[in-house]
């Protein structure tokens, strides 16, 4: 059976997410780049950005391991753009760019559908108005055999953690306090009892959580 | 200058640091004992309790720095003991027993004064109706020099961090959700940026955060 992961979900201290005021120019509002820069560093994150070098640690190894295996993933809205309510045009594309890093099938969870969008690369993003049970099947019947991803934000891992979706859980713990913004863990009171947790901390600064279904 | 520090302050993953429903047998509510079983083992809280052993690894040297140097302790009254509002009676001495372990005095934060209790082993509890600072003033002149300890629940830690008062804040990030009970981070959104903060994880799944004032 494949499995569903999340990867490289960063976190505050106080558990945010995502700061306050998401924007067109500001994804992570208030947040800024602040969650996301033990990431920047890692030759992941600048092979994604078409850079050679970064380096090859810890907080390398947990990034890269976001990709392997994964046939399809699965967004929260706010995750393909700042847009709310319907849709004003189908013009923009996305905070991706026109060959986005996810070359698979993407469901974007929203209530406003619209027609599939296929970009270079392999990605092609699906608009979908589904629980996350349903969500999850388009993206397993879409995936070939591989492994789904959730993408995130926080509250559609938090939505699928609640319906108990998630294998595999990765979450790094930023030692910001941000004080506002999307929480990831409300309501998943005893989440760590359905998990074997490992944790281990990187000269960034940052931890890693590994949560691993029981 | 004496410096205010902050030692082995154990707090969820969602920022929780005691759970809901404290009473005289659960001091920190349905959290039970989930919030310090890293500190359980370690030869520092074995010698607490007057027994031979214990773990000599990072827990416990983060954990031993609480009483080097310290001169006076200050606490929120949820630390003393579970009662609210008037003392019906003086004859209750607290949750540490006849020789608490502080072995300095201590200043119980409280809007009910009563007189001093002075206990076995050098502890006297002082109960004071004061503000942040006054508290740390009186603390300060009881120290004879030496640094004064908050010793906590959440909303005193909460409180002395927000008046900007403490210098070193050391946390231990326990990979659990509570999802509900008194939080530490609320209310100090930026905090870190007047910190230089470190961390490490230990093979008993915590994280301690050390932040030293910048």
């Amino acid at each position: 059976m494949s499995l569903v992961r999340v990867h490289n979900f960063a976190v505050s201290l106080d558990g945010f997410g995502t700061g306050e005021g998401q924007s067109l120019d500001a994804p992570f509002g208030h947040a800024g780049d602040r969650l996301h820069r033990w990431f920047f560093g890692t030759r992941t994150f600048r092979a994604m950005q078409g850079l050679d070098g970064g380096d090859t640690g810890v907080d390398d190894a947990m990034a890269r391991a976001w990709s392997d295996g994964i046939g399809a993933e699965i967004m929260g809205r706010n995750k393909f753009g700042p847009q709310r309510g319907p849709w004003e045009n189908h013009d923009w594309t996305g905070w991706w760019g026109p060959n986005p890093p996810f070359h698979t099938p993407v469901f974007v969870l929203t209530h406003h559908p619209r027609p599939p969008l296929e970009m270079a690369g392999g990605t092609t993003f699906h608009f979908v108005d589904a629980d996350p049970q349903e969500a999850l099947a388009q993206a397993r019947a879409a995936a070939g055999g591989l492994d789904v991803r959730i993408g995130g934000g926080p509250r559609t891992v938090r939505d699928f953690l609640a319906a108990d979706l998630i294998d595999h859980l990765h979450v790094v713990v930023v030692p910001i306090v941000l004080g506002r913004g999307e929480r990831l863990w409300d309501g998943l009171e005893g989440l760590t009892d359905r998990f074997r947790t490992e944790t281990v901390s990187t000269p960034s600064g940052v931890t890693h959580l590994t949560f691993t279904r029981a």
